[in-house]
């Protein structure tokens, strides 16, 4: 099956020689295709969290201690367009970097893209706000150290 | 864990007592959860999937018949706003009607909510096109069959 | 694709018109499959833990209920073997019993069949021990309630 | 959450110094783990079948070729042993070799331990067949590019 193309969505596009993204690179496998063969679409989702995850891991920071240390990011909002499909066999890079935070929420971007950068799979935006691990309320502002580690993140 | 509050964003749903939407209920087992003890954020995709699946059964028709018949119906947009937390061994529903149909564009929209109906753990969008399965291409028309049964759908 | 015909393994099932099963109803959505548009082999693992989960909730138990009081049921092993493809947009069921308690170990064993029962797709065993979830550690015997509450699950 | 400790399972395993094993990394993030906050047990599924894709990979192979080629490797047979919890945050491996062929049945066992080697997670084993895509009937003979291949793999 060949690609899909939804007209003029592909063309959206920025140039992106200049910026500074975490790239996470991903292997189609059988459990990540339905049956057309290319990667589910709920697949990405689970790639995005490696990504992110890992881009916090580059900078010496594991998710899990922010969890043990009483705070979660959990996912409030994330949308997903889909430009391309992706093929079982394939090797393709997860592109991500924190476009901003404002105030308790943090956002992220993100390509999926085929290694020459030739062919963009999908795009998406993914929101995650601080969240005390105790009483599951959204906290008032972000603790010192996570501020702090988020800094460090390749800039947009 | 308590829900999660976002702020405002529970305030934006409308009242739904006159509206018409397929039910589709769900249980969370273990396998949906994650280190939190609630449902993984990208269990949802799995959940909009299934309901609408299940939607278009209750009209009489199999997707995977249409998927035989060389018309799949590929997401080409995705988007979740994520309100409480929902925890394993609850009960939920989701809630689904297929909100219109632009050319071969089918726009989607989803409630994840408890029985009662009291609360909104996920609010969400899809958008699918129908795609030749032969050449991957987008057709330029719904085949009529799949649009009289679209027809049939609960209205919005 | 047809199905997948093993030589004599599935001549090794006995007749079970005389035994008591849970029966657990499934649907195959595009998500649980793979690129062979069949059932990937890892999602029946889902399947069996949900079988198992609602056979309890059969007779009034929420298995999130005993991990709040403090008693998990991980699984410790699992064996399936696969004797036919099962593909997107067929419903089948899954058909659960626990078969024996020996001490902490219980055990369980499966068939994910045809809904006419004339096709079996897997057939599985999967043993839970009983574990303290704040120590992690295996406990000595199984908390009475919960001992109650298997004996009243269909005999095998 | 400690380890799970099963009594005398973990004393089976064999000293492994002067074997070859192939070794395939993972991490675990949010969706490989459950409400427990350790790896849900079907998880390793998806990390069995990455490793095994892998390993034929490192000796010039891509599986999805294997597959446009007509011939498919699905499993029939499938054992896991849990022998200790795996939590979020914790890097480990895979190890894999293919243990024997016998006809067209591939042998293949595992281990998911950690980086040092010190602790088991999970033992495994997964019998292949080699299966004809067009008919879905099992090969009489496995395909001599595909014998030739398996031949390269790290002895065991």
């Amino acid at each position: 099956m060949a690609g899909l193309k939804v007209g003029r969505i592909q063309g959206r596009m920025q140039p992106l020689s200049d910026e500074k993204w975490f790239e996470y690179p991903v292997h189609v496998h059988a459990h990540h295709t339905d049956y057309a063969g290319v990667v589910w679409h709920g697949t990405y989702v689970a790639w995005l969290e490696e990504a992110r995850v890992e881009c916090l891991r580059s900078v010496g920071v594991e998710y899990a201690d922010w969890v043990a240390g009483g705070c979660e990011l959990p996912v409030v909002e994330l949308s997903i367009r889909y430009h391309r499909f992706l093929q079982m066999g394939k090797s393709a890079v997860v592109r991500t970097r924190m476009r901003k935070m404002t105030g308790i929420r943090l956002h992220w971007e993100y390509q999926v893209q085929s290694l020459d950068g030739q062919e963009t799979y999908i795009t998406a935006q993914v929101t995650l706000v601080a969240v005390d691990r105790q009483s599951g309320k959204v906290l008032r502002r972000l603790p010192a150290e996570i501020k702090d580690t988020l800094a460090k993140l390749p800039a947009s």
